[in-house]
Formats: structure tokens, C-alpha cells, sequence
């Protein structure tokens, strides 16, 4: 069963470990987002793509969500006797990957191809493609000013009013090569639990994936990020209600009504079951915070299972 | 008194603390080598300038003669895993300096305005240039090729024959800002126990410091890196050799005597006085090799006391 999976940050780290222990990774084909790749100290990095490979490869620090485990900070601290900004926490074994990529990028190589290197060097044997190799950056845009969307969340730990999110350079940009067939080809396609309007916004707003999204055979599963009426991590809230997207289920089914077909909801959030179903998606109750391995595993097995 | 010292890397970095020991640090300027700065992961590192200002900063590692004390090697360990060339050593901490380096270079700073920078924020008093702005590569002609001093040094170990040194870039060169001016309007100018041929050779090969050296007033002192027919540390003696110079004080007065007043030799190497005389040198004859720091100290003063 050929599984893809769309992925922001932390949030799709645990499904995503999930899936991997329960299909042979061979048959899985992940697409990251790349709208909140940075530079810092000059050096590309892209926080996404790095949290995905770093969670197949089982070394991404679980408690934290992002980064190595057993990591140091040596560089970091040198940096700021230097005087650099030292908002982004960039690891010492981490910085290997971010120097890794920015000499290929500066070389000619394509996002995709390095991509593709620094995860099989993981030992990842699962697929990781990059939405697109172009440039998109995602915009906050808040009362002081427009942002970054590391500034936004790491700098100002997401404390300032958003009023509008841009995806800068989507409108001009592809599909990297292999997104569009995935989706076409896969047999299953899963919305991991990300926030719809920062991790998996960006992805959808490349054109053509949304299309694939909509002409694909495959059912596409998604997994509500949104439980109670918050996110269960990260800026989701904020994001959402900037959008004008109710913080529920329902904003997250609205986000992908066209073509999403099942929405796996929490237990909590039962009552939003029919108000979905008017939507055009199936709710699907189960518990989805995922607390230990063992859930992770389990939840990913009934997406795999209830398609 | 206002003391200007030519400096390489690991023979230097002794003579140069024992200056900073006798003398204000703001009344000595180090003109620093840059014929083996190298790019190592993309990342341009300037190995002599750093062991200079490392040195001044007391940071330096002093049993290694190069990078900083107390250093980790996560990042390089990740660079392995990831498959790079890991023959050069770039600590954790250390690689903030060529973060910040490479960074400033991409947007334009000179190696000037970096190194200045960089040597403030490490505390460094005294004023440290790199012989000139403008790119110029040591490069060591072998049997099998030409290499860079560092892939001859450090991945090569020395080990390869050596049959001629080019300073690539260095005709076409200017001294960096101040270092024409701080070499005419000095007290004293020391060359310290460097190799002359890929430490010093570089910094004579950009044109208008030879003139320099020629013609300022003040007495310009070397301190021989060759004691009893080998070099203190280092390559010294194949360079050497392969440049058809004696491997004795004799050959180091050779490379410098057009405006060489005094050149310090080892007790062991009396016996070369009167052919140094014949040169046109003045030989002064001491214990050289720097075994502690009260000793780096020692000598130092000896220079200083004896111009």
C-alpha cells in the first residue's frame, strides 16, 4: 500500500513515526512543507523537512519536538560571545544537516536532490520530497509588520497579533518532481495532525497539488490538529482564527473540504460529527492525542486501517 | 613603542603571546598570513588568522597549536556521518567564527572588517590584518598535482614531495588597509619563528610590503623557526628545500635579508654567526625554543630589549 503523507512540523512528527512502524517505509512518500524555511548565519534551513527526517530516522529529540537527541549547543553559544542572533537554537550535530544543504543548494543542486541525500544518509528509507524546489516563504503579517514565520513563532514565541498569512512566491512556483505522481499513484493519502493554515497551507497552495489532491482515487485521511477547541501544540489557534476558520474540527474539514473524505476527530469532539458530515467529510472518533509510541503506532494503524 | 609583527600560524602564536605580555596590546599590530585560508564546508576559514587571535584572546589551544581550548567535535562527527571531507578539524565553537566570517564576506565586508570584528569580540587589543583583502592561495606543486597548503599540511601530513610553492592571486594584490602604514611608521617589526616559505613567503609576495620592510626605519627582528638543521614544528624544512634554501638560519636569513637587521638563533646554531654577518645580519644568539610561557615571555622581551 503506497501511503503519502502531507507534513508540517512537530505536529506530523508523531503520526509520522507511527506510519513508519507500521508500513514498510519503502512504501511511504512524505511531502514537507518548505514555507517556513530560514536563514540563519547564513545557512539555509529548513525546519520542516529536517523535523520529518530527523522523526523517521528516530533521532529527532521527542521532548522538544525539533532538533537531534542528546544534542549541544557549543556553536550556538560561540555564536552569541559573536554577537549573532541567537533566537533560532541551531544544534551542533544539527548544523551539519544546514551545512550540508546550503553547500549543495550553492552548488546548483536542487532542494529535492538534497533532500532526498541527507535523508537516506539518516538511514531513512522512507520518500522525502520538499513541496517544491522554488522559493516560499510564509508571511505573518501582524500589526507591527510582516514576518517570517520562525520570527513569528520562535522569535516572538507566536505573542503578536496576526492579521493575514501569505505563502510569498507559491502563485510562480511547481510541485517538486514526484509530489504531483505520489498523490495521483498513492493508495492512501494522509493530512498529518499539522496546523492547515502554516504547515499544510503552503503546501496546497502550490498549484497543482491541490488539483492532485482532488483527482486522486486515493481516499484522503486526515488527522484534526485541533482538539477542544485548541491546538494540541503550536500557533494553530492564532493562524486559524486569522484565516476566519472556526477553531475546531470544522475549521480544519473547512480548510480541505473539497477534498478531503474522513476527518479522524477526538473522542472531546464528537458533537462536531454532523456538522462535518454536512461538509462532505466523514468524522471518525478515536483518541488522537498521541502521548506514548504505542499511541502513535495505534492511531497510525487505524488511519491505515478505516480508509 | 609601537611594535608590528609578520605571523603565520602554530610558531607564531608563542612568540606573539610573550608581546602581548610585554607590551600594551593596543601598541602591537599583528599582519597576519592568508595564503591558506581554505574553504571547508563551504565555509571560508582563515587557519592563521584564527591561531593568531585565538592566541591573543588566550583561547588558543596551546598543546595543539591550533582552535580553541576546551573544543567538541559534534558537528564534525555529523559532517562523517553525512559524508564529508572531515581531514580538517572544525570544532563546535570554532565554527562560529567561520559562520560569521563566511556570512560577512557573502554580504560584501572585507576580510579586514571581519577579522577586526572578530578579534573585538574575542577580547583581542592589539590590531590584527590579514596581509591583503584580495584572495591569494599557497599553492604546493607536487609530483602528483598542486594541492592548497592545507590539503598538503593537514590531509597529506607533509608527506608528499614538494617540488615548488606558488603564492596564486598575490601579483595582482594590495596590502589590506593599514598594514603599509603600520610597518613604516613602527618602533620595532618582529617576524616571528614562522615558516618562511608558506607563512611568511605569502605576506612578502604582495606587493609594497617587501618596500616596506625595506623601508621603514625601524629595526626589523626575526626570530628563526629553524634550530639545528630542522624545523622547531611544522613543514618548514621540505618548503625550504624545495625553494633551494639552506635548512638553517642561514636559509631564513636568505628569504629575508634584503631588510633583515637581526635574526635571533638558537645557541645550537652559534656556529652560523659569521655567515648571518656575511649576509648582512646581525646574529643574536639565545634560547629560542619556547617550552613555557614564562619562556614566550622571555623571549619576547629579549626582542623587544635587544632591537
Amino acid at each position: 500500500m503506497r501511503v503519502v503523507a502531507l507534513a508540517g512540523g512537530t505536529g506530523a512528527a508523531k503520526l509520522l513515526r507511527g506510519l513508519a512502524a507500521s508500513v514498510p517505509q519503502r512504501d511511504l512518500t512524505v511531502i514537507g512543507n518548505t514555507g517556513d524555511d530560514t536563514e540563519i548565519w547564513g545557512l539555509h534551513v529548513s525546519p520542516d523537512l529536517d523535523t520529518v527526517t530527523y522523526a523517521l530516522a528516530g533521532i529527532l529529540d521527542v521532548e522538544r519536538g525539533w532538533g537531534l537527541a542528546d544534542e549541544t549547543f557549543h556553536c550556538l553559544s560561540a555564536m552569541a560571545a559573536y554577537g549573532a542572533d541567537t533566537w533560532f537554537n541551531l544544534g551542533d550535530r544539527d548544523l551539519a544537516t544546514h551545512l550540508t544543504r546550503t553547500r549543495a543548494l550553492r552548488e546548483g543542486q536542487s532542494l529535492s536532490m538534497v533532500t532526498a541525500r541527507l535523508a537516506a544518509r539518516a538511514g531513512v528509507g522512507a520518500r522525502v520530497l520538499p513541496m517544491s524546489d522554488d522559493p516560499i516563504r510564509t508571511m505573518i503579517r501582524t500589526p507591527g509588520g510582516r514576518l517570517t514565520f520562525q520570527e513569528y513563532f520562535v522569535r516572538e514565541k507566536a505573542l503578536v497579533e496576526v492579521v493575514g498569512v501569505d505563502y510569498e512566491g507559491a502563485a510562480a512556483a511547481t510541485p517538486a518532481a514526484g509530489v504531483v505522481d505520489a498523490i495521483r499513484t498513492a493508495d492512501l493519502v494522509v493530512v498529518c495532525p499539522s496546523n492547515p493554515v502554516t504547515s499544510v497551507g503552503p503546501i496546497l497552495a502550490v498549484p497543482g497539488i491541490a488539483d492532485a489532491l482532488r483527482e486522486t482515487t486515493a481516499p484522503v485521511v486526515g488527522v484534526s490538529p485541533i482538539v477542544g477547541g485548541a491546538a494540541v501544540s503550536g500557533p494553530a489557534a492564532a493562524l486559524m482564527h486569522a484565516r476566519g476558520l472556526p477553531i475546531s474540527p470544522l475549521g480544519v474539514a473547512a480548510a480541505y473540504a473539497p477534498w478531503l473524505r474522513r476527518l479522524l476527530i477526538d473522542r472531546s469532539d464528537r458533537a462536531c460529527a454532523p456538522d462535518l458530515e454536512r461538509l462532505g467529510v466523514a468524522a471518525d472518533v478515536a483518541d488522537i492525542v498521541m502521548k506514548s509510541r504505542a499511541h502513535e503506532t495505534a492511531l497510525a494503524r487505524h488511519v491505515l486501517e478505516r480508509r
